[in-house]
């Protein structure tokens, strides 16, 4: 009998995890991703404010392959699906599967806004992550020779939209790094000269959190400095200028979008159901309607619990990797799937300086114990030793020097302004 | 009285160590370069061939100039220098000097081999060696889905021209990535399959050493599996071939060039006398004839000493970084300026694993302890607590575990093949 073929199409945390669970099971589990490495993507915001270095969050798939029995590695762009032929398009050349996993996550949501589509900045990548690293020294290298007080401010404002939790980390950790880091390097720049605007369209920060939580969180982040707007929508934006929904307009070179996730395109190529914000709808065991071979799990999901769609978060996405991957052997086996639950573990978001928030069965945690916690979780979560020793290098040095090394102007394109 | 303004433009081991020099002595010292860190050139290599991620061979000059009193850091391309007005010109405006050093570096030098220059891969800026792995790695992502035979043989093979350290040393180090990482991360792949090709135009390697260590670096190459190719010299390529002075084509997709260096263009716009690779002559004060007032060091400079040009070398750039500022400082004082005399210390090169030469006042070392060597000094003038820290961990790292953690193919442009 012909060893069957488990193809797996995206490297996040959901066909991470799917891969691990199937490793060493007799079956031939191909990892496709178009990067060769795993991304930690909840640190992407620290690598934007300079804290890492993005090696220190990405993990080379081939390095897990190696130890996973029975997997190997693809490196390809996934262009579609050909569902009846049971083949996996990539650019280059199609692969075939017994059983295939879908987990491509998501893309920004910019809700059809062209202008803002085009001038915002988003963090999905290391490329996207470096590039606004770039951008926002740039704009402090600029100011420091720019003698119009106007042109000065504009450059040094910076709008970040979305209250959720990758709004609130990269605000927290901007305005640190401004305070703490950029003030002594360019002491031409006068810290109160400095804006971080954060901009959420609901009546409060952190909907996913207590209220008691949510409301420490906007306290903590109006005491560092950061000016937060609520039930305020940014509606267009240019290079040099920023539109909200009630007509006023603000001068700043840099939008940093977070307000919006929609799954990734090739939820759109495979022409079956699709819910809101683009996701695949699922059968309660993850699998496609009419094709019990093919799972879509992660991002890319949609699935009602208690009333609600699941969220577009890591934890989900790793247990659903799992459970297409048991869902697999079970019909390996003969036997019957299982339908997905979630189990909610809890949340956190990091504000500043041993100050954050969570929430978990119950329980709320918030400020230095907090932040510890989301610390220690963080590092057990990243892959590899290694990875996990560099970051709480530099998470030491920082928390100590109040010093960031990270902060380089790099690549071919920006290496003058 | 005014304070009088130098300005330094590059920020490589001459100009600063002129800056360090220069500060606290009640100077105003402007240091200009089109990068907002300094560089640690020698381990490039190491960045190439996924030793090192590059954040942790780049120090930021700002870092710097806070430490230093009367120092301040300009970004900015040099685009020439108004000598009789004084001013140095950059894209984004003029600076106007009392005192000027001019340590712009070098570039690589194709010798006006067009079809080299295009198709060559070098080793000067973080983006080349960034460039340069991501180059590597998809090669050998390409070749393992590759089923012609002479395509991938074509695709492994590696053709690096030069002879001196440079390629020396990336020769040895792309070897042991392919046999000790590669090997394992590609078990499609075969060891025997990837040729790595060392061509140098001399009849030995290393020409700077003595006889016998040159003789040793030859021989523990060929053993771990270079081929090095003496009396040959590359005259063409394209993006699939290499040309050789006999006629001879080779099928390769990577040409590595590191067969010369020449002074950066900056030399040329300044209509001054030059000589060989298009470097300044200076004064035997290393100032600039009849502008006493402006000083070039380095790379750029040329200077005779004992009847032979300086060599292009990091410690002739440092030594001489050190003499202009003394001569700045003594002109201030009203005192003569000291003719420039280069101390030579010794020089080395690192072929593999506990493999490297060193020669030092008539003392010549191999092997393990020219090796432990090496990387004490490298590490030594490694700038910051914190890159030292993170080289010496992925340098104890890949010693114990012949694991190299930073193959990832990054950027916006690579992100598929």
């Amino acid at each position: 009998m012909a060893i069957k073929r488990v193809v797996i199409a995206g490297m996040g945390f959901g066909g991470l995890s799917a891969a691990k669970e199937l490793a060493g099971h007799g079956l031939e589990v191909v990892m496709v991703d178009r990067h060769n490495y795993h991304l930690f993507q909840p640190l992407l915001y620290q690598v934007a404010t300079a804290g890492l270095e993005q090696e220190s969050i990405a993990y080379p798939v081939r390095a897990l392959a190696r130890r996973w029995q029975g997997a190997a590695f693809r490196l390809g762009e996934v262009a579609g699906v050909d569902l009846a032929g049971r083949q996996l398009l990539l650019a280059a050349g199609a692969l075939s599967y017994d059983y295939l996993v879908l987990a491509a996550g998501s893309r920004t949501n910019f809700f059809g806004m062209e202008s803002i589509e085009r001038h915002a900045f988003d963090l999905k990548s290391l490329a996207d992550a470096e590039g606004l690293r770039n951008h926002i020294l740039t704009l402090f290298e600029r100011a420091c020779r720019e003698p119009d007080p106007a042109r000065r401010a504009a450059l040094l404002t910076f709008v970040v939209v979305g209250g959720g939790p990758t709004g609130v980390e990269f605000a927290g950790a901007l305005r640190e790094l401004t305070v703490h880091v950029l003030s002594r390097d360019y002491p031409e720049v006068l810290t109160a000269e400095t804006r971080i605007i954060l901009v959420e369209a609901a009546q409060s920060l952190l909907t996913a959190m207590p209220p008691e939580l949510r409301e420490y969180a906007l306290a903590r982040l109006r005491t560092m400095g950061v000016e937060v707007r609520l039930e305020t929508r940014v509606t267009g934006a240019d290079s040099e200028h920023v539109m909200f929904h009630d007509g006023t307009v603000i001068e700043s070179h840099t939008l940093f979008w977070s307000a919006g996730v929609a799954a990734a395109d090739l939820a759109d190529r495979l022409g079956v159901p699709q819910a809101g914000g683009g996701r695949v709808k699922v059968s309660p065991d993850l699998s496609l309607e009419g094709h019990p071979e093919v799972f879509v799990i992660g991002d890319m999901a949609h699935l009602v619990q208690d009333g609600t769609p699941l969220p577009m978060m890591a934890p989900v996405a790793a247990q659903q990797g799992r459970h297409a991957a048991h869902a697999i052997l079970a019909r390996e086996r003969g036997e019957e799937t299982q339908p997905f639950r979630y189990h909610d573990k809890g949340a956190m978001a990091t504000i500043g300086r041993s100050a954050a928030v969570a929430v978990s069965h119950g329980l709320k945690f918030r400020g230095y114990l907090a932040w510890l916690i989301w610390l220690l979780l963080h590092l057990y979560y990243l892959i590899g030793f290694r990875n996990r020793l560099l970051v709480l290098m530099n998470w030491a040095y920082y928390y100590f020097s109040h010093e960031r090394q990270v902060r380089l102007i790099t690549g071919e394109d920006r290496k003058t302004e």
